[in-house]
């Protein structure tokens, strides 16, 4: 059993009354000349009361000896229909900080404890077309710590997710790599790669 | 006049049967364990036929003689009624590859003339809400050539688009003191800041 082995039965369209997990909008705005103007986007209607973010991901840095490697999962997505490569990410929580959601998600989806370096400003992910977005908080994770030696995700019925890590040096050609193998890369994974890329060729 | 001068007048409920940028869908599918479950997403119905992507962005770096700086716009985008901050990016055209859409949305949006350094791998934008993605096109910008003393955008009627740039050194300090002046940031900017982060900061 690995998250391959989902298979699509059919796709239609989705009747928006019954709609849990998506809102479409239709906005009537004036440009800067004055010009009346109507934009198509779509929401996520689960963004908690009084938050700012939809989700957390995490740059999950695991510490070893050999240097650090990124933590990363696989993931089925019925929209692209192929297994992800994403970081580690979950909707927040009513009442709880992007840390804490943070903290939290990587501990029940990877079984890792992390501790907390720094969070990014608020991203959205495709600004054109819908309002999600998120913050990323990038968590270290000391693999000296016992609670770090075997860890145990605490995955819930739906949720089908194999963690892998790789090292920090090798990141844009392994995403390369992965696509090649059949898997779909996600915007936050293949950026960070091309920010590190970047760095590295540039001389920054 | 500029980016800042939007406002919307209404959001209603987008009615399915009149979208033409958006598409949502259901999907029914099995799971690993064989059980039959249900995802809502988001599509976008103007990927072009034969196409495996919608969109291309580019990294465009110009070579300044203080340093490379990234190439960033300000946009305002109604689905967060907000001026983001974000890469120059189009759509693509029928029978354009990534690369010729890139140098062609570069010259249109921003005047200047590049050259293509690299491309990505297909990035999703948000998988597990929508199937939207995009290649990221770098390109270097010659400040030597006659044709980038004066860049010239052809904007269409509808796009108000301003041109700056950071210094790829900066930019994830730049990113985080937009935020507070009220700007939206785009994730493929603010990734692309924190992986010259990580790469600083991790030595990689």
């Amino acid at each position: 059993m690995s998250a391959k082995d989902s298979k699509i039965v059919k796709t239609e369209p989705l009747d928006a009354n019954k709609a849990k997990w998506i809102n479409t909008v239709l906005t009537t705005y004036t440009d800067p000349l004055g010009k009346t103007r109507t934009w198509e986007h779509a929401e996520r209607p689960t963004r908690p009361k009084g938050s700012d973010i939809d989700a957390v991901g995490m740059v999950a840095i695991l510490e070893k000896e050999s240097g650090p490697e990124l933590l990363l999962q696989k993931q089925y997505r019925p929209p692209v229909d192929k297994v992800c490569i994403e970081v580690p990410a979950g909707l927040v929580d009513a009442g709880e900080t992007a840390e804490q959601a943070a903290v939290r998600e990587l501990k029940e989806e990877t079984g890792y404890v992390g501790v907390v370096s720094e969070t990014s400003p608020i991203m959205f992910n495709d600004p054109g077309f819908c309002n999600t977005n998120l913050r990323m908080v990038h968590v270290t994770v000391d693999m000296s710590k016992p609670e770090n030696k075997n860890p145990q995700p605490e995955l819930e019925g739906g949720e089908f997710i194999e963690c892998f890590t790789v090292p920090l040096t090798d990141l844009y050609a392994e995403c390369k790599k992965l696509e090649k193998e059949g898997y779909a890369i996600d915007a936050r994974v293949a950026t960070l790669a091309e920010g590190i890329e970047i760095a590295r060729r540039w001389k920054v």
